[in-house]
């Protein structure tokens, strides 16, 4: 055995020099060179820590993407996803990416080229909608709230009565801002204007009531590496029997061949079959069932309450320390992602640094029109407990101790 | 602390039950039962095992993914493919995605609508590529080989001088064929004629000899999951510099802004800062940081000659069988997924079916083109060793002789 292998070696060399001069590997990072990866508490925006039981999924050995225990998997996370999101619809399933692949899914699906689609715009999560929904040909109007707001429901009504438009976008968690959406009435508005509704949740899934088909969402889109405390790279998708119909009877075929939702949702079993299309992240895939099985375990009203919880906990200590809340109405506020303001004179960056070094403790600055005005504070999945939201207060505490705030 | 966490979950409450019924969690998929993961050897065209390494740095904790030690990792990365893929270009990085998505980005970001892109066909990659290609506005021509074949240097030159494309697709390894596309003169055929050279490497790169700078090849995209040894999910990628001045220079914006590498690039560092894009798969991204080093570590010639080696082994052993290969010429044939001509009378399905049964092996039937008419072998990565080689071929041997096969 050993000598044919060695034959075999032999006769390949040859391959490695055929005319071209190989680069070496000296150059490389060095080959003994272990992997970084230090603990920290990601108390910001997300990716929030991941659970344990997600981590150990995340090393179990890889099956094949059409075998039968692993087709298991991919329905186990369809059915978790029917009750997480509160649908009896059949389609549900795993967007292999993140939640921006889901976004893009999203509108590729239910927009055809010149089709006007009303983007609400609370932030950073709208703007990209808009900019993308373009790019595949739509016909953008824009709805703007003011920073810290959302979206009254008659400036809604007036918008889509206005516009007619095919599709409406909302971003129910804007983890720039901090602002949740309301979405009351806003399905039953859709309905009766011939309207599809697109509903982001990367940030709020599982950690804030929502109920898709009484609420009539058409699309539902989200992450798994917020509230479900799991790695990024596969997630929760979800479309009504209307956006079906939508897609089924579009004119134009969806831009994007790896997002096509006629193919995905194929392989995913939503036709009774099982049709190849791309190999789906395996691992990712895991971890999503473990962390969608985690909440389910809890109950949707227990990890409701849990955030809400940890959302008051969390105020309760910085009120304590002299901050505000960056989004003025109580309502309008986003217990997943909070904005705090920076007081005036303190050095925003300089309190994340402390909070790193000190606890290797994210708290994260502000983003797109947030930047530089907020401090960005995650209560999210395996992080919404009390210890996190303790250690958080704390470093605020001292952090701003440290630069002489007085309250 | 207790009693204050019990108030503000009492608070909550009321959440829960603002008029909508929440559904139970009682029909649900038992909150007790694990999840089912048998080991499997994946001799298949992939997934292939991962490398014990890689399914340890899976379960690494979370990073955020602007952090110093991820943004290392990444540069890591980039630095691994530069050797992998024996380039200076600085422009390489890892697709948050499957192979798919990245044989998407490729082509989205190439081709502009209404430019003319030559797809060579050796088997269903290149029928994906025109498929694509098309969604995204391309004028495509198909350039076929016969099945199991490849295409001469002759036919690509006729083709590329008669339509003039701006782009030319070849797939390096076909894994539904088991053909390997030989590549020698088309970098400077393309240069000559103003066009573009996309080569998929997913099933190759790693494990066959390429030169991205020598061969003149412009956009190379490939796989984790396959000579890697790496669970899918995040997948290399290069654009040459030539490639890049043509993204640099479109008169239309990128179609899908999830794949957009003007943006995608810029957090990857190729334009001296970091600008947030979308939250990469993290622990894929450590995975295939590890499935680069362990590659380099062994060495790109060595990884050449250890595939070529278990290429010959395998065919020692199948020749010893009585089994032949379904491509003809001992050139064209790809050492990394190997087809074998399915004998008259015997049901390939119930071989494929006796090797899961008695040793959890994967052999795997054809696909597209080829289904029905052949096996196919992955030897690939971690698993292109001598055990799982001589594996195959044992149960080649013993599920033939069930079916009473005589060479």
């Amino acid at each position: 055995m050993a000598s044919r292998l060695i034959q075999a070696l032999r006769r390949a060399q040859p391959l490695t020099t055929r005319g071209y001069a190989t680069v070496s590997n000296a150059h490389l990072p060095p080959v003994a060179g272990v992997i970084d990866v230090p603990q920290r508490i990601l108390m910001g925006p997300g990716p929030s820590n991941a659970h344990p039981r997600c981590l150990a999924a995340m090393s179990l050995p890889q099956l094949g993407h059409m075998h039968p225990p692993f087709l298991k998997i991919m329905d186990d996370i369809s059915e978790y996803l029917r009750y997480i999101m509160q649908t009896d619809s059949k389609y549900t399933l795993a967007v292999s990416g993140s939640g921006h692949a889901a976004m893009e899914a999203s509108v590729a699906n239910i927009l055809e080229p010149g089709e006007k689609i009303l983007v609400g715009v609370t932030g950073i999560w709208g703007q990209r909608v808009a900019d993308l929904s373009a790019r595949f040909g739509g016909d953008v109007v824009e709805l703007n709230a003011g920073l810290g707001e959302t979206l009254s429901f008659e400036s809604i009504k007036n918008a889509v009565e206005t516009h007619k438009p095919k599709v409406l976008f909302l971003c129910h968690g804007e983890s720039s801002t901090g602002t949740k959406q309301s979405l009351e009435g806003v399905g039953a508005l859709c309905k009766a204007n011939g309207c599809l509704l697109i509903v982001d949740t990367v940030c709020t899934l599982g950690g804030v009531p929502i109920f898709a088909d009484e609420m009539g969402i058409d699309v539902i889109y989200s992450g798994a590496q917020k509230v479900f405390g799991c790695p990024p790279g596969a997630s929760p998708f979800f479309m009504s029997d209307a956006a079906m119909e939508k897609l089924q009877s579009r004119k134009t075929t969806v831009a994007t061949y790896n997002m096509d939702m006629k193919l995905i949702g194929d392989y995913w079993g939503w036709y009774g079959g099982r049709s190849y299309h791309h190999t789906g992240p395996i691992s990712n895939f895991y971890a999503l069932r473990e962390a969608l099985a985690i909440t389910a375990e809890e109950g949707l009203e227990n990890s409701w309450a849990r955030h809400q919880a940890m959302y008051e906990l969390l105020w309760e200590g910085l009120t304590d320390a002299g901050l505000e809340p960056f989004v003025k109405k109580e309502e309008d506020r986003l217990p997943c992602v909070n904005t705090i303001t920076v007081p005036e004179g303190i050095d925003a960056a300089a309190l994340c640094g402390f909070a790193m070094n000190k606890y290797n403790l994210e708290i994260a600055g502000g983003l797109g029109p947030s930047a530089g005005k907020v401090w960005r504070i995650g209560i999210m999945g395996y992080n919404a407990k009390p210890m996190n939201v303790n250690l958080v207060v704390t470093a605020f505490k001292e952090g701003l101790a440290a630069q002489g705030f007085k309250k």
